[in-house]
């Protein structure tokens, strides 16, 4: 049995909080939050008691820690963390700063923790099965893939401005599917973005609509659309064009009811709206999948390296689109 | 908060425990079985007593009982336990002998206790969605229902020979969702079935295909689809026409991949195979439904009087097939 | 090159002049039509003269007609044509009389001439996508086979009542699919029906919503379910189940845009709304597999004896919805 | 009655001949090519004169003509043509040389006579219904527009070599749907490409495989992604996220059948597998839409400035593609 503390008891704490609870491997004992109001709170739903990180991280009754803190403070928790001896589960980004999370695998290789970096969508059983047929041969050679990925509605400015930008707070997880299926980061990365459905976000020097292509260097191509807002829910669509057909992932629909009527044809549901709907299993089968590792000792699904080459994506898609230039992916941005 | 026992421990009743604890209404806190190897494996998974059902019916602190066992014993078991003051869920169908279901009718009536039918059915977000529809008027007056319903492999003909026949046994759930969807039970049935799939269950008198038709005496009318055997998984969709337009529900995918290739055109997913990965969310939805019930002195969200009616259709259809003539369904044998 | 004449310059006769016309194999020549106007009309259009009957008949350069006149001249037509060394292309039904019909198939056998039943939805290429994969095994045995059929709208009640019924009007083409799927006409035919939609229509005598399930010596079953009206369009679906999987054959829809937003959710077109656009192609189709089994001298795609079969259907439908009884569909009435 | 040459009898002049003789109002009188053969052929199919392009230029009594020569004697044609008083219809694109093709309007600015040009894809009825959905503002403000665009196989190297490049050739289409569909020509292009699909085209110094970015001032993003090769056949679709909804075109399929087996899943139709068959009907509306605009006097639906714009967006993704840096569209280049 895993004993698992918990850092970090927001939004997505809680939801993390659940999985660990339900895995009959896990268990869950304690609970940390800057805010102690939502630490009680949490510690209160799972009858586990809130402790301070310091003595969370001495205490050597506890194996892990997942890291559900604010971004800034991620790269210096894994460190923590593992010096300490504790394995890692930590949310995505590593960082907003490619500098430091470069920083942090450098410090942290030498302990020999494991860490896992949380991209859940590799574990939606949707895009799973994509990545399953893709490694099968099932579509021969991938050749082109093309990611939408809108959300339901944009953040407030304030958010946007401490975010990090579009690059490294949304279409990172985007990166990171892009990496995963292609299987390795690109060579290349040129962005074009505007803010055409807020413009106070293009004030605050962010963009809420942007297409960003992808290339490695034999050739193979990977396009990624965003958008802040799709009035209709989340939609999150995945289609890779191989040598020998087409693969398409599609939405989660809230049902499968049909409507067909003269005055507005035939209707079907809208895509889960949120991301906690529509990722909820998916959540689920990341924490399932980081116990299974740490219990057969075998290699992370989503290393710390991972996170690192989905961070040097945004930040070449930053620079790319402030530039009008393509960007290079070099070994250097990507730790090797 | 509600206190619970569970009668029957086999497989549904496995579904239903879980439901059972995991609500927050409701605790889980007794198991019976005739098969005490059962009850104790329960017990241990969910951390409670096994206890006798002498035992349990006499404790005032037990609010409800689950009734999970076999079929022949529901009939005695609602009577038990609503005469001990018990709140009653019990599994479908109330009893293959609709002279018994009538008869437990009559005597638990006095006793005034709340009875719910587990037609899980009713629940499945779908075909809720759909029903939801209809009674908003959204496709103006009902007038044809469709429902297909097929499960993925034939029983043993062992099982056939015990279970009342098809048409109590599996088209009973297809019944319900009629008289559901419609407002009530229909005027007359009307059945034609074979043995098409395995000649062993004809010889053992039963059916493992059939259609039969169920009239409304306004005119509407439901006809409903079974087969024992759709190789490629669970199949279950509702149709429904109205004076203004068309509704389907459809069945739940194991994943939205597709992939089109030269070879085999666009391949998607199957449905579900398996009614329990169907369902799941439905027996879920009863329960939580039952509780609401309970707690809020409503109306019991299906009634003994919806088990009935649904034999009723059973017994009707049982007769049509064999004589080759439509069969009414009388005041009589819906115990009005 | 075929010489054709065209008998009934109506609506339908218009269809197949066109596609007469069109053919590389066939010339249209002459049309007749008790109708002068209506003759002299398409005559201009096709740039041929309108003749007599008697005159067409007398005409040795004329190699075959195609009869699209009222249904209660069909059988007198096809005797006349035959006799006169016509091959003959007759549409549908038959004749509104099974008895005149097998009167019919009587006179006509000794004569030798080719005969075809103008059975369009034979060749849609959707339901011929699906006939060819049952051919092909891909299903492995059929079993269960559905078909939907709704027309947009109900007729005038004045024309129901010369209509020979819903059964022989209507779902005439319904039994013929079936016949033609399963590969021969049924042992029992069971039907239920109502006038939901238009009372009118039930107080002459006829149903406008009706379900009739038809039952093969082997147990293999076909139900067909009928309405004058289902508003968005004209509902046209096969879907059989076989022993080793699904086939279903589905509508075809206006165009393929798709709109999604949070009001409407998913928004997909309506079925082709009148069976002229959605069968147009069987009609050019129907046309061609008749000029090319007369040119190779095979056997005819649909014969005499098919439409008798489906007349035979009806009749036995007409029966059993006012009896209450299944109907057999004995040799006799199949001209056998 | 428009009386109508054809300069040009290869494969697609004998599209653009039936879909002229099909339509009321026009006629086809003449034809040449500068294969005496090929022309012949044609001439004897419609029943019409081969004619020298001198004779038919001097021939008062034709009213217009249908270029559908080689894109190199496109520029001269359309002058000759209009000069001579002829309305024009030209195949896409107007030449491979911006320069050329601007030369083109300005010397034909003067003689006012019609020009249109063939881009078929706008009269594709399902691009047309999202068209006028968008212009119907069912979705708002138009923001991201993704226009995915793949041939079945890649033509022979020898083909690419005279070709213009994959920006002339192919997503020249793609270009002219991105501007009619938002109004009015890009200000940047921004242009990735690679030979993945046959290193024989990179060799060439052409690209198989392209992603293309257009942004307009406003801030609207378009994407279009190429491929040289999806096996399975012609895939052709818009989708278009606006402030308030999602747009979807999709491919138009063989057919509606659908196979569910537990080897394969559900499998349906591959999408039509060549532009011919896909784009049969846009054809003939194209030609219904020049012979309409002619008789009312009306707008050119296509104009010669449409072909310019589209034109210009090749030239800059070409040298975007070649640079890795996004290329202005300036007016000059549009001829503004």
């Amino acid at each position: 049995m895993m004993r698992v503390a918990l850092l970090g008891a927001g939004r997505i704490g809680q939801v993390h909080a659940k999985a660990i609870a339900a895995h009959p491997g896990s268990q869950l004992v304690a609970v940390t939050d800057v805010f102690p109001a939502a630490a009680e709170a949490l510690g209160a739903v799972h009858g586990i008691p809130v402790r301070s990180l310091d003595e969370i991280l001495a205490d050597d009754a506890i194996d892990a820690v997942l890291i559900a803190t604010s971004t800034d403070t991620h790269s210096d928790l894994i460190e923590q963390a593992t010096a300490a001896g504790k394995a890692v589960l930590c949310e995505k980004p590593v960082d907003l700063s490619l500098e430091r999370a470069l920083a942090c695998q450098s410090r942290t290789a030498a302990n020999g923790q494991p860490i896992m970096i949380g991209f859940n969508r590799r574990f939606d059983p949707n895009f799973a099965a994509l990545k399953a047929a893709v490694d099968a041969g099932e579509i021969g050679k991938p050749e082109l893939l093309a990611i939408t990925s809108f959300d339901p509605a944009p953040p407030p400015v304030s958010y946007v401005k401490v975010s990090g930008g579009l690059f490294r707070d949304m279409m990172i997880h985007d990166f990171d599917m892009a990496c995963w299926i292609m299987g390795g980061a690109p060579a290349r990365v040129t962005a074009v973005g505007s803010s055409v459905v807020d413009p106070g976000i293009g004030a605050a020097g962010d963009v809420d609509t942007a297409v960003v292509t992808l290339a490695w260097a034999d050739g193979r191509i990977a396009v990624i659309k965003n958008s802040r807002r799709a009035g209709y829910g989340y939609d999150q669509r995945l289609e890779l064009l191989g040598s020998e057909g087409l693969l398409q992932a599609g939405n989660v629909l809230e049902n499968t009811l049909r409507k067909t009527t003269t005055a507005a044809g035939a209707q079907s549901a809208k895509p889960l709206h949120f991301f906690l709907e529509r990722y909820m299993r998916a959540y689920e089968a990341e924490w399932a999948a980081f116990v299974t590792a740490i219990q057969s000792g075998g290699r992370m699904p989503v290393t710390l390296s991972d996170g690192i080459a989905a961070l040097a994506c945004a930040e070449a898609a930053t620079l790319s689109r402030t530039s009008g230039q393509s960007v290079e992916v070099t070994p250097a941005m990507l730790g090797a």
